[in-house]
């Protein structure tokens, strides 16, 4: 049985307190967070501190807090010698104190509050300073997901950057066809299938074997319609920049 | 029973030839294609022609054919006075010639021949110059699917600017996640859990409730990050105008 501590109470730890506290092999032990907070019914039996001389000895202290701040915290951690590991796609495993032994726990996921994660899927990308605490956080991550991957964290910080694209990106590519559609009063569902069809193709074809449209297919006649639609502004130079990159792409890759 | 003849043979007319030959209320009486063409056994009672004056006499006939081609192409039919309409988002119905009777019938989804699409959940967007002709494809369109929408041509030309973003532009986007992880040796389908999860996640929340990310945090350290790893160059190029773009939602309509 594993004893865990999580630090930070954002959407990340949220969801894996809820997804770690099923596991028969893991004892969530304590939460701590600088504020309070309300843990919520089903986390009554687990133990909170805003105090960090409070936090109890466990196996296993995760880290999980805005970016910024992951440095500075492990550095005010009042124990030495513990493992101690962080959640994040950006940061380097280096950036933890040198005083607690290191690692990575990164689950490749958008997390919320209102929408619980199904960890089952989701890639939990592993990296650790020494064999032993590896083993630990591998078992971990099987213990909640059928996909554990050791990753570096010059490789983590290459597939967090990925993400965004394929993340933050896309959202917001959603949230313009919302606009366009919102402006001529038309209901944003209409694009709802149409998203999540988007989404399906690659799973069994490559992004490059699926991608269509008028960049792809040169069809200069309906990229001039739509520039036109979208007038001079900032979603017409996106448009431009989008066409030309599908359209580079074009010529090497696809 | 409606009686239809399929002009053309891509991937739309593949596709609604398979759902329409299902429907008892739909006879598909002929499929037209310039080349010769493989109707495929489940097809095999369909007859098909190659030449335009064997076209047999329908009550409908639905062009899928290139966008670039569907005016000229309309003008060459051998008849008058039919009900005939295109299957594009960006065409006008007004490209379509005077001499027989307008429609469209444009199905909001993105279509291949390896990968059948269900219709159900598909909107069928609707317009037609004389109502009695509106009332035939709304009626086919509820045959097919649980969406029939009525949409103008101008309309329509906005959905399919909107269509693009989503589905051409975000495509692209997993190209370059796709891109980044093959570079550094990691597979594609770590990312597949949060493109799908992306992708659902705003059936529950707006794009703008759902948008996370450095740009929407503002946090240029990150950003600043992903920069250096990409290097100058076009993806750079497209990182800095989409995290503008970004940026700029935020001030206003986030």
């Amino acid at each position: 049985m594993t004893s865990i501590v999580l630090l930070g109470f954002g959407n990340v730890s949220f969801n894996l307190i809820k997804t770690l506290a099923n596991s028969s092999k893991i004892n969530v032990l304590q939460v701590y967070n600088r504020s309070e907070i309300y843990l919520g019914k089903a986390f009554g039996h687990i133990a909170f501190t805003t105090n960090l001389l409070k936090i109890k000895e466990a196996d296993l202290y995760i880290i999980a807090i805005p970016d910024d701040s992951i440095a500075s915290f492990s550095e005010s951690l009042p124990f030495k010698n513990k493992l101690v590991v962080h959640t994040s796609g950006s940061v380097s495993m280096d950036a933890l104190s040198d005083k607690n032994r290191k690692g990575v726990f990164y689950p490749l996921q958008t997390f919320s509050k209102n929408k619980e994660a199904i960890f089952t899927s989701i890639p939990i990308c592993i990296e650790a300073a020494a064999v032993n605490d590896l083993k630990i956080l591998i078992s971990l991550g099987k213990s909640i997901s059928e996909k554990v991957v050791e990753i570096d964290s010059k490789e983590r910080s290459k597939l967090h950057l990925a993400a965004v694209f394929v993340n933050n990106f896309v959202n917001h590519l959603y949230a313009i066809g919302d606009q366009i559609l919102n402006s001529n009063k038309l209901p944003f569902d209409l694009l709802q299938p149409l998203i999540e069809e988007t989404a399906s193709k690659i799973k069994t074809l490559t992004p490059s074997q699926a991608q269509t449209g008028p960049a792809r297919r040169g069809d200069q006649k309906t990229i001039e319609k739509h520039l036109h639609l979208l007038q001079e502004g900032s979603l017409s130079d996106l448009y431009k920049q989008l066409t030309k990159s599908i359209t580079n792409t074009k010529n090497t890759d696809y």
